[in-house]
């Protein structure tokens, strides 16, 4: 017996990534706001967990006084109570990220904090900008200096430069609107406001809560409930909302597209979001829920046992056990220790690493006929693992639904996607990637069917149609600044 | 808005603490065992998460030449690459411990490695003794000194003495047996062999694998999976298997009780073992189903919705709704980030600690009558909570089902149970429980039933019924030496 | 007994504070730079202790691929074996840090590396400006965003808009120094060139070394002999020297001022440098053995012995000796491993402070009429605690000369001075000092040895006289931009 | 240029390292020792830098309530302000070590910490047995086991063993030192008494202070210094203390050998003891500038200048100069930021080592004759070095004298000291040594000089002579135990 593992770092290569998550506070009643965003960026933390931050101002203190603290890692590694003690403030925002444009070091980490004309912000910013390069260089010529790789610092220079000749904060954000294209949540925290904007077209999620006398803006509704918040309203696409304790919240609908042509990430409900936020106000979990009885409507197939992967597929599989009438069952267990350090088994057998954290419950599945149900495919490595455990354990039979539709194009709004050759659908047809995987049948979510999920709402579909509502950006966004 | 939280370390409290994991392997192939051991421990890791450890031997080099690290925390946090590569050895155990006697200090994690008259030994040991105090104090009396305050180090000095006396030293190990008396399942490095036992009553359990020409003694069978090693047997309670290249397996049975007359830990099988496991032949997940079948064969209600408290309490929820035909559904979405340092919410708002690690799907709850199952109720205060949130999230009627009968007795055999004036089921009848926690309706497993839900095999039922297999101790074993 | 102790961070307060050392390197045959300049920063320890970091670019990869790590701490523990290796490139820039203007976080540590027009820049800068807040009032009003504190940001600000313009980094630097006023040695590396620019007045030194086919930019000579290389020259005060591997070193003179105008820092000598550095011709070490000579000549008195406080008070000593005849010798010793993270004895006993950092050769000094040198007095504690400890070991008379003028002034011009009214001699006659450390006798150096003592060049002496080179700022420029 | 360096950790591998240091206190009022003993082990650090540890006990407490932290590193890197604090207790013992028996793992880090018959022991040890191999096996034949490597845990069994059958602990510690042999200087605590013995030899030292109303045990004088205590008197070779309130010191000489017939190690003096502390009634300084001075008389030389190698040699060099009348200098500059995890150039030029760590004042050799004084030589390699950079600094001729005769056999008693055929002296004779190293005259100090130079005191020169006071062990005793 030779040693079958080699240590590297784990990653979960078998699943899209997402940008960031952001969370902001304004406590009108002048209490400390560090604590309750470490508890809302902990709700956050699915959204990004390579590194994450906390900047806080104390409005009632001098302009531009704000701590802050960033580091590489999860919120619970990177904050400690004494850290958390020496960040006084009443306004605040806080940012958990993955990183998909601007690499992932230290200086990437958010909120960027800066110091421009009229004091100092905070920004925390989720989202991917597509004409980011040619700002950039533009504001290069005009003397700018960067010291990050993210597109945040573009949105913060054009934030600064408007300001000069505008009368508010927001309007210099409304101003820099006009000329920033593509996918962005933001937060900003000027010394006296708090004030949250969400592209025109809404790709990403951004909400209002109020807890007591606190206003709070975050990604998800989710991050409400952690700290025991009411929701108020989402941001709408293409809104700017300025917080204030003299005026409460004030809206700029200027920006916003009429209804319909916004192009939510239709991802967010599929696998990103967590499942007990409402984005738009349409639940996530209910849209799954939806996704898993269309699959029974669309692709029914007779069996014994409904199963998710395990978490994402779970909803997606209770749907679709309660459209077919076929019982619903755990299949597997997952290791929850394996954490981001994890030393992994040697590529030679990656499997070895599925059952490491996978393992599949036997009495459950043996010699039963088997549906099984996931979010997406990506590469295809882990279903094709997946469903020879379930044979091995006894399956007679293993049918694969996908409660997604083929996955073929690159996104250039802030979702991470492996190189086009690398995901398992492209050039093949449905039934190539069957034989590819090994199940008795594979089918996906019709593409029709996502706007149903989510109530007809307008959202995105181009990575699976390549059908783009912004044009991609001519030169390849992500790293174009670290060459 | 006053700060609501306090900076503490989180700690699941609500829930019953397993002793310990144990892990050894012996390559006949004379190939390094570290990294398996480290995947192994990490399949256990469930079973206890202060600390950890791993000691290699190599049986070709110089008789003893022990390596060795142990630490505080996850397997993860306290290996490194490095580490493990430095820990050369062809034989192994491993060790993860969560502390009962013994206080959680560096000093008492194990293995535990000593030199003695016939080289180096490394302990691994799962359990309590209810006679380590009076042991100890007779080896003092003859001139023992003590470097831990860990049972396993009383039962290092047993081995030892008796083997200045004996042929072997699985002979010695068969002569300490029959001077401990409580809980063990042990596993044995000495410079040749690989040993493991189990105490007559069997409380803890132990398993034998093989993967290709090496054989594996496990705590746990989901181990075995993890590793890629296939099942062999289960070491008997009682039994001693001796392992060698030379003989294989070699048992000796002469401690072994008549049939029946065993103790297994139920709570094994209730909460502490992982769903994939099998102890004793019987599966830990179908147990679990059967529990919930029972629990809707003898405590039946009207209801829409069966749920189960995350993780323990899903596949009893399962076997609830399969037996009555309510369907099953999720309703809460757990925050999977909550580690072991995470920042707690102040003691006075206790129930936010629960909302951040849990919350409720509205939508899959509103309006209906839900049974909830649980595996236990110890304190009652996360019941309670829970309960409320099912109610705010618009549950009609909210049961509660738990999975085990109401928990009355401290235990001696290796868990950690809080004082008896802590449990909620002291002194208060089940419709005082039902009236502290809020439910509409509560009931337990009936005692009758434990016997049924693992094949009538024999097994403690002590912490329900005072009816201990072995005497307990006349003093309180727990941190006696420490004082 | 009651506990004589508080853990509290140590902390060198009788110091004078030496703001930063910087580093260059540019090897032309390709080498990678980093290790060298571990090494050179190594040497330029003592020039700050705070934080430190390397940024590296290879000059044959694409324009503006600099990686740098930089961190809080000392060289050796900000850096490991695996950062240096990642830090490919052949040129390359090093700072270390104690913080002036700017506080001490790690946002603010150096080199500054920045994306511009022209590519990426690496900045690192030894000094203080005194016009820092006026220019950053200047470039916010056009937009300009800060992410720093230091005065390191405003300069590079300065060089991208010149940049713009001009037909090269170097004459950008130039423009720069129109604009940027007060002290500084600055260390620009562009994409294919390493710049260093000494401010007109040669406050802080700067010199050239070179080693095989590379040439290097370092603060003292002492990092060129550690690293092997030979010495070329001093950079000349308001000197900019441009170094590529086609005309080696090219430079431009246009900002120097007439011979003697120049306002070298005198505490150059007598304590920031080390004393195996030459700056502008002048050997540190020997200017030292000169003001023990000045004080020997100027303020003789009879005695047994002369010792010098550890360590910079020896060199003087010794010169004191050599010209008076009056034996030299060691009264102290010093204990090696105080280092920054020391646990420091209570308030209450500030003594126990010295006593643990310092002891007394009671051998040494028993019976002695014994000559003190200390380099400087800024508060007077410390001087107060020795001279007791030596009249405790037995010293007959303790006479104490100090090789600098009385301390008076604030400076603005890279070194930290504590408020005035906590300086000893503010407001005080030597006299009245002499009775506050309770010496026999007191002298310090006679302000006119200043230029004596390093030939005659031009230096500064405003911290003695009031007389400042530079008109001081209006604001006080030292945290301004935090508030 | 290719890169010069690699990255190992650095190692001061020409200097004899000692093994241990040892502290104890008994504040008969009560008062908490932990921060007292945490500011001994500073001052004792140079006597071990690998690991180091504090054990404290509350003697109002039950017995055997031992609080103890151990770990690798400097006293400064293992301790927080924190963990003292944690340490709650008026009696303790401190250690700090350099291993020479038993490896280098946290395990053998000291004191060790046991129960035993009569409570808990806290055992703090500097010194090696010879016979530790034979007592191990001895105690291993009756049932013991052992769970380090060090022989502090031979002593503890002993003394264990022996408690079992008489009156108190001291007189356990007297019977247990009839059976161990070799160099121990030992600190025991025991639940109500603090007890210090020294080897009838006297190899290391051990001494008594006093601060208000507690009693100490230290290895050197100058932790007392240190403390604010005063000297009481030297433990005696052979002799046991025991410190109680109701008794004081009370003192036992049945191990005391005659007068003379000490062995104390004379390399206390030479260079492992602080030049503040007093050794037996010796000043180690006046010892070492003796040796300097003896050096003048029996090796004088023409010359300009005399130096010593930092920091060792300086006391010396200072002797030589004043019997001499040749002036003393400074000739080097210490990096005073070299760490022990510096990172080393690579070994192809172990010469920038040297640099890194020391630089020349050329100012001062250059032109002269240099006496160049340094303690020891052990491979010679540094000096080698030493002697050709003062040459490259000017020096006309480098005269070297060492201040001990030449090193040539193997320490069994506390020392560790590379193998014979490492030794520069090994099979050569002065004049090759000389030529070895460069130098135009070299000389040692005579054996003879020894005993003056420490007051005729009885003391060890086997390391030059091979005349052991102890009959060496037949089998190496270094890490015997580890294999």
């Amino acid at each position: 017996m030779n040693n079958k593992y080699i240590h590297e770092q784990y990653e979960e290569d078998e699943k899209l990534k997402e940008e960031c998550g952001v969370f902001g506070i304004y406590d009108f009643d002048g209490g400390d706001v560090a604590s309750t965003i470490y508890y809302g960026l902990f709700a956050l933390q699915h959204r990004g967990q390579e590194s994450c931050g906390i900047a806080v101002s104390d409005t009632n203190g001098p302009k531009g006084s704000v701590k802050s603290h960033k580091g590489m890692g999860l919120v619970n590694e990177v904050f400690t109570p004494e850290l958390l003690e020496g960040l006084k403030g009443d306004i605040g925002v806080g940012h958990t990220r993955y990183s998909t444009a601007g690499s992932s070091t230290r200086e990437n980490a958010q909120p960027l904090v800066l110091n421009y004309v009229k004091g100092t912000l905070g920004l925390a910013h989720n989202g991917n900008l597509v004409n980011a390069p040619e700002l950039r260089r533009e504001l290069e010529y005009t003397g700018a200096i960067f010291q990050t790789t993210i597109d945040s610092e573009v949105i913060a220079y054009h934030i600064a430069r408007e300001r000069i000749h505008t009368a508010s904060v927001e309007e210099a954000v409304s101003r820099a609107m006009n000329k920033i294209k593509g996918a962005y949540s933001l937060i900003v925290m000027s010394p006296r406001k708090l004030i949250g904007a969400r592209d025109p077209y809404g790709f990403r999620p951004l909400c209002i809560g109020k807890r007591d006398n606190a206003y709070i803006l975050a990604s998800e509704t989710c991050a409400l409930d952690t700290i025991g918040a009411s929701f108020v309203r989402d941001v709408e696409p293409g809104e700017i909302v300025t917080i204030t304790p003299q005026k409460g919240i004030e809206s700029d609908k200027s920006h916003c597209l009429p209804k319909g042509q916004e192009a939510r990430c239709i991802f967010e409900y599929i696998y990103f979001a967590r499942p007990d936020t409402h984005i738009d106000g349409v639940s996530v979990y209910q849209s799954r829920i939806l996704s898993g009885k269309f699959l029974a409507i669309d692709s029914p197939v007779e069996a014994d046992l409904v199963v998710g992967v395990p978490e994402s597929g779970n909803a997606a599989a209770l749907g679709y056990s309660l459209q077919s009438g076929i019982p619903y069952g755990t299949a597997f267990v997952k290791n929850g220790y394996v954490g981001r350090t994890f030393i992994k088994p040697k590529q030679s057998n990656r499997e070895s690493s599925v059952r490491v954290k996978l393992n599949v419950l036997k009495e459950a599945v043996n010699g039963k006929r088997v549906i099984m149900i996931d979010d997406s495919i990506v590469r295809g490595t882990t279903s094709d693992r997946i469903v020879r455990m379930l044979r091995e354990a006894g399956a007679k039979e293993v049918h694969m639904r996908v409660s997604s539709p083929p996955f073929l194009h690159p996104c250039y709004f802030g979702t991470d996607v492996p190189a086009e050759d690398q995901l398992i659908a492209h050039n093949r047809t449905i039934e190539e990637i069957r034989q590819v995987i090994g199940a008795d049948s594979l089918a996906y979510l019709r593409t029709e069917r996502l706007g149903e999920m989510i109530g007809g709402m307008g959202h995105c579909t181009a990575c699976f149609t390549g059908d783009y509502p912004i044009a991609p950006p001519t030169e390849d966004i992500r790293g174009s600044f670290e060459k």
